[in-house]
């Protein structure tokens, strides 16, 4: 019997998680921890990237996102859950690591390109920015994580990450292995809008969302826009919420409400309706474990302390053969 | 009575120390010990960013460079002298600074545009090098210093120190004092070539040289190249000999030496034995505390520990402040 490969991964504190998060990365993660050594962490200094103006709200977040962590189900016992910046010796990598790294590498980075468009009205010109490739691949390999569940836009990172890994097992000695990019699938499910959920767009449906929320922002979903009025046949094949339906009513209402449409059988106010009673269902397990978690805040805060300091000895092992492969080491003895 | 103001500065350590470090700033700090409260360290991480393809002799020379420091007169009692990377939390501030300062701050770094150039033959285009000044920025403001004693050169990066912690002061708290760059005199003597002393070109005289290496070395030197015989007249005022026995010899014998070489009652040779027995006396106290730390490596390392345990008492303390002033510190109590 070989031990399970080690799978890596970590979301940014900017907000609370969304259902695109969700079906996006936090649900796979679920899914993984039975099958992989997971390390999921809370990439608080990334924040810093892109908002290191407006920092005020990163801790904030940070507590948050464990909550919605493990209200999704992802477990401190089955898993590594940890904040970045309780495991400093991230921030020593990232240093060492940056000595290896040519500038080029991270300037021809598509990602780094395509941000410094999209957030044109922030002075993303920093030198941080600029590297946090490198602070990704400090992240990764100081885990030896064999793969990291990333979508379709963060694989030139894994990319570079195992770039930079190569380098350093050339330059000095083999201690990392390189980290293959697990793709996960796209969530097909898109904001109120239609537009890809987002919560700069405020078109999101949070997990931390009441069932009367939910009911309320679900009224407001666009469905099939050629659909004008109650009379018209509909085309789910074209309908934001029949994607929810197919990810959250049973099989037997999915298949209803398909015929019912296309014969303007059923009006998209009843559809909605019934997608949103399916969802808050779907939902009710997160909902009662976060709960819990909001009753009990110092469990949360016990779970980053346990995980962080789990991470923190595999880190300061990791460190401790980088300083001996770079010969850093000082004989102290 | 007001404490002493603070003063912070470092070597990187690639190597033996000469005369030219030595008065051009070994000998300045040995002095400072008496007005200020001293933050001296060894930049091993720094030693990295044009060494990091053969690292291999760093742990070395930081060794032999705290040798050096002892042996020059800088005294563990009355100030700190560490090893950068015995206190980790200056890679975590170089991280925390890099998210604030914009890139093009680096790429017009003088230094960096001339060090780009001169050291062709080595890939510097790294990541690490071009944030170097960040990490300088981040090993000067850790402690506060208000005052770096440096080279003229290195008045652009106390320059860039001021500009992130100006910068830090006004996006979050006030934390840091801007650093004043202290300039220290450019050492007046040369090489044995009439080069500037330099361990690259081969013509350093070392404080660790024995007094027969002293003196094979200085019969080396070249005087001034216009007196061709013995029987010329020679011209104290652009000799390098003269430079030396104005630091080093008694006024009487500088006066006799710059009579006698004008009138060629002396001749080169003979000048230069009289200058080395003056450069070997002189050195002969450091030569003595060399002996002492050379004998007694337990106390060296003992020394490097105990000053590096103070400083990262210090460092705690500011990314304490650093942490809270950016809001990055989880509420975990």
């Amino acid at each position: 019997m070989t031990s399970p490969k080690r799978i890596l991964s970590g979301m940014r504190p900017t907000g609370p998680l969304h259902l695109g998060n969700y079906h996006g990365a936090l649900a796979n993660w679920v899914e993984m921890q039975h099958h992989y050594d997971c390390f999921f962490f809370i990439a608080d200094w990334h924040a810093l990237t892109s908002d290191y103006e407006k920092p005020d709200s990163i801790a904030t977040f940070v507590h948050e996102m464990m909550i919605d962590w493990l209200s999704a189900g992802l477990s401190p016992e089955k898993s590594t859950l940890f904040v970045q910046s309780l495991v400093p010796e991230h921030a020593e990598l990232f240093l060492l690591l940056s000595m290896i790294t040519p500038v080029p590498w991270l300037e021809r980075n598509p990602t780094y390109k395509d941000q410094i468009i999209q957030l044109e009205n922030k002075d993303l010109s920093t030198f941080g920015f600029l590297g946090y490739p490198v602070l990704q691949a400090a992240d990764i390999i100081m885990y030896k994580a064999n793969g990291v569940p990333v979508g379709i836009d963060q694989v030139p990172h894994v990319e570079i990450t195992r770039e930079i890994a190569r380098r350093f097992n050339f330059l000095y000695q083999n201690v990392f292995p390189e980290p293959e990019a697990i793709l996960t699938p796209t969530s097909k499910i898109l904001g109120l809008d239609r537009r890809k959920m987002s919560k700069s767009y405020g078109n999101a449906i949070y997990l931390s969302d009441t069932p009367e929320t939910i009911s309320a922002r679900v009224a407001t979903m666009i469905t099939d826009p050629n659909r004008a009025r109650r009379t018209d046949p509909g085309n789910p094949d074209i309908c934001n919420v029949f994607e929810f339906h197919k990810l959250y009513s049973p099989t037997e209402m999915v298949d209803q409400i398909n015929g019912d449409c296309r014969r303007a059988a059923v009006g998209c106010v009843e559809c909605k309706k019934m997608m949103a009673a399916s969802l808050i269902q779907a939902l009710a397990p997160i909902r009662e474990r976060r709960a819990h978690y909001e009753a009990h805040p110092e469990r949360v805060k016990e779970v980053i302390m346990a995980g962080s300091d789990r991470a923190r000895t595999v880190a300061r092992q990791t460190m401790d053969e980088v300083r001996s492969a770079i010969k850093l080491k000082l004989d102290l003895a």
